[in-house]
């Protein structure tokens, strides 16, 4: 499918970018052959071509295998604890770490396609510095030292192309580094590989005309998710120990489920945002957050911690509230809601599945309370409102500014991209109508904190309709969206159930609304569904928390994470 | 002045209005003689008629000898602690406390036109409440038990009229108390005024056509400032023990430093705004916050304490930030940067002496180092460029918003209303010109903690170009105004300098942009500097820290304030 091609908007100005564009890929080859070439020859010759990759339901990770034990070891089995513990004990060094990591890498790109960007050189010596460093002081630079960080590629990256995905922008060199990057890198952390990021940085998918399309560790023919599913594809190939990504609709969360990983969006305004590259400059209706994917949620923990702690966000970016990281405060028994369903789109038979599984082991628990909130949730007339607003604002610029970043290079608009541009209907509000939505959405904001979340501690439901989904086909943003335009925190976190073609069969009861048949439905009106579609497909479910109580999801989250033992990807 | 009339916008919907202004205002008379008509009619034969009160530098403040000695103690010299512990004490009880502030109350309203409503039987309710709570359980309901808040009428009062001074909503019964009024009433506040705002709540003066201007209590001829110039009038007249108003663009500070008090404007989202009247639904690129003016730094530090840590306002308002009031950190050594001008508008002369006093002050003790800023600070070009931006923020939807609230009353269009409808050209943006001004705004911001806050803890400036103002000349807003548009909190205090005719009389050299030609010219080209215009005016400046830092700024105006010893007022 990375094979399928797109007309140009222009062909005349794209031509002109081809070249770039091929120099830019080029790159990312020229590193890994540069970094080992008998390693690099051994995995084209083991892994799949691009037409078996995106056509089977291929799990990547077995071609970790292609690694040496003792590598194997490192990107497996050893969490980011055990990564800084045994450099401090001299059991590992920083450049050991970080060469079985980009071996990984290796393997994550040339089955999944996720890395936009190779930093192989910088990595090298940064690994070598710190190694000196402990060498030479008896310490760890900070509790990442050593520790491989995965970037979305649309953080600004001092002196590297930084293009967001937009063709326009391959020759734009960042003159800063993303905030972010400036405090992981004082906590440590070594960054090797800056991710794919779909067209516009707009789809729960990652395919873009720079790199092509993004596979999923979990089942290559499927997506990994988006936008950050560069981060999600890596992390789940275990080609980083951590990923840094960014929600505005579902970005983090949408890749964490898809790949089965564990993914956080915080409120806003706890992880920097600044320098950084999107159309979002100035839009505040609903606003993007940065947040990290992972294979544990005490790794996600642990991050947050020492980013926001250590990393005191708010002394380099006057937007980050300077809010510790707090101890978490949990009642004696956790009160959870559930909603199986939004009211506006039926997740497809595998998600209710899964939903059913986690509310019976939380039921079974003692410190656990389990509420149904289909009462008390929004009717599906209600949903259909709120979802057209929080659509109206994600183009009620009119699209001015995307179309003025793909419009310089004339790149072709992927269907993925035509679907959000037309989000609710694509048109132009005055700031008065703009206003008027801000308005509603902090009438809902204040209703979810005295109804819904009145006797009720988190909300646990699907992070999306299906198990995963098929490329290009993530068309409902509904699930994760709506979070974003009430700015409630999220978590994502495994099941342990996996999309079964025998039991995951019957078509559920429909409702008849736009999105409902938009998921369902072919546009010739036929019901779309194949289980056979979501092979390997997991299901990872959302928690939601009270705004800025972040700390409590987190450890609420790991409570079930607990309960459900899933053991770490 | 207050007799001073405007055509209606439409004379017959206005005509309509008109019984409901007399009604609204004869209750305000009705409850003042209800209370006690003896005073009432004593008070009447006493103080001056409008037309004195408005042509003569009266300070109103003598007026207070009309009430009895205890009664004088009790709203003179009494500290917010004062009042709680005198009455867990039994030395005091809350209806002496409120029926001592109710006659200050009526003096003031008498002598400035400040109350909008009087809740006075609620009040004395209220009162009688407390006294049997504290009888029955010895200990009081909270911090703030038996202490008179008045509360800037905008703010929603469950069961009243909530009307913002919009003609058109004098029958808007507000369904929900503010957030801020339930947080305040559980600490054991007692609320007996609401107080006037200008029309549009956009003046930096408070003339509105219900209740006609507000005169300032240090010199009845000048005005007290505004948008909250209703509370800086009472509690300058001790008619309430600290004042709850609002800001968006210098609507606590303007009418602080007018009546010579202290005022704070904290970062936005410590305090709700939730439930209140205003234009700014929806709106988010200067964002209001709500904020207390009072006698002393230490009462406002105080009442910030409680509301933030026990009112607990994110428990009622997800918008809110769950910051708790921190115990301050200063340096040993605290770094003051001083900014006389804002390279846009020459302030006063009794202004400039003002700065030059304090200063002074600062450089001779040894906790404190001044840096100038003026080296560091915006040119002229690029504050005028900010502060057209900052402008047109205000007026971006073409006063769509403003215009839908006077419409339907056909209200006079206020002199200073004009003005400020005209901000920016009073002209319509497109959502893309809005947001790329928010851009433009959160570069500033960056760049004012990148730089000029880079290497001090503080920033001392004028709070306005005079030292108040004459009603209907408070043009321009910047010295405040551009603290709302980055969103960096402010302190005002007191300086103990006074506007003196015999010394603030040589004119500064002054620059030719536009806004410094309108402070000082008159239309028709002429000086307008008048030394006679701002007798009593005071000297009330303002201090500046760094985002969410309210505490160690409160903390250094205390300091401050400290040093000048300028006696509770």
């Amino acid at each position: 499918m990375t094979k399928e091609t797109f007309e140009p908007q222009d062909a005349t100005k794209f031509a002109k970018y081809t070249p770039l564009i091929e120099k830019y890929n080029q790159d990312v080859i020229d590193q890994m052959k540069m970094f080992d070439e008998a390693f690099y020859k051994k995995c084209l010759t083991q892994i799949p071509d691009e037409e078996e990759l995106d056509s089977e339901p291929i799990d990547a990770r077995k071609y970790l295998s292609l690694l040496s034990e003792e590598e194997q070891k490192i990107v497996n089995d050893y969490s980011i604890p055990d990564l800084t513990s045994k450099q401090l004990k001299g059991e590992l060094t920083a450049v050991q770490v970080i060469e079985a990591y980009i071996k990984a890498s290796i393997v994550a790109q040339l089955t999944t396609n996720c890395v936009m960007q190779f930093l192989i050189p910088e990595a090298l010596a940064r690994a070598r510095e710190l190694d000196a460093y402990l060498k030479n002081h008896s310490k760890l630079v900070g509790p990442l030292h050593g520790v491989p960080v995965s970037l979305k590629e649309q953080m600004n990256y001092k002196g590297k192309s930084t293009n967001a995905s937009y063709v326009a922008y391959l020759e734009n060199i960042a003159e800063k580094d993303a905030v972010s990057i400036g405090i992981l890198r004082r906590l440590g952390a070594v960054f090797h590989a800056r991710t794919a990021q779909p067209q516009g940085i707009m789809h729960l998918d990652t395919w873009n005309n720079i790199n092509g399309r993004t596979r999923n560790p979990v089942s290559t023919r499927l997506s990994p998710g988006g936008s950050s599913g560069g981060e999600s594809a890596i992390v789940a190939m275990h080609g980083s120990a951590i990923g840094h990504g960014s929600d505005i609709g579902g970005s983090v969360r949408a890749p964490a489920a898809f790949a089965n990983l564990y993914g956080i969006r915080p409120t806003t305004r706890r992880l920097s945002l600044l320098n950084g590259l999107s159309s979002g400059k100035g839009q505040e209706s609903i606003v993007a957050v940065q947040g990290p994917l992972a294979r544990s949620i005490e790794e996600l923990n642990m991050y947050m911690d020492v980013y926001i702690n250590e990393g005191k966000p708010w002394e380099y970016d006057p937007l980050c509230v300077p809010l510790k990281w707090r101890e978490p405060s949990l009642p004696a028994k956790i009160k959870i809601g559930v909603l199986y369903s939004d009211n506006l789109v039926t997740p497809l038979p595998a998600v209710t599945r899964g939903m059913k599984t986690v509310v019976e082991k939380l039921k079974a628990d003692p410190s656990f309370e389990v509420v149904d909130l289909s009462e008390r949730w929004y009717t599906e007339d209600e949903m259909l409102d709120t979802y057209n607003a929080n659509l109206s604002l994600y183009t009620c610029d009119g699209n001015y500014v995307q179309e003025s970043m793909f419009g310089p290079s004339g790149e072709p608009i992927l269907p993925l991209t035509k679907h959000y541009l037309e989000f609710g209907g694509g048109k132009e509000l005055s700031i008065y109508e703009n206003r008027m939505l801000n308005a509603k959405r902090d009438v809902i904001k204040v209703e979810l904190l005295e109804n819904q979340f009145q006797d009720i501690d988190f909300i646990l439901s699907p992070t999306y309709p299906g198990p995963s989904e098929l490329p290009g086909e993530s068309l409902y943003w509904g699930y994760t969206s709506f979070w974003n335009l009430v700015d409630y925190p999220n978590t994502v976190f495994p099941t342990g159930v996996i999309h079964d073609v025998k039991i995951d069969t019957s078509v559920p009861e429909l409702k008849s609304n736009t999105y409902e048949r938009m998921v369902w439905f072919d546009k010739a009106g036929n019901l779309k569904y194949d289980a056979e579609n979501y092979i390997n497909g997991p299901v990872a479910l959302q928690l939601t928390g009270k705004r800025y109580c972040d700390e409590d999801l987190v450890a609420a989250t790991q409570k079930i994470a607990n309960l459900l033992k899933v053991p770490r990807r």
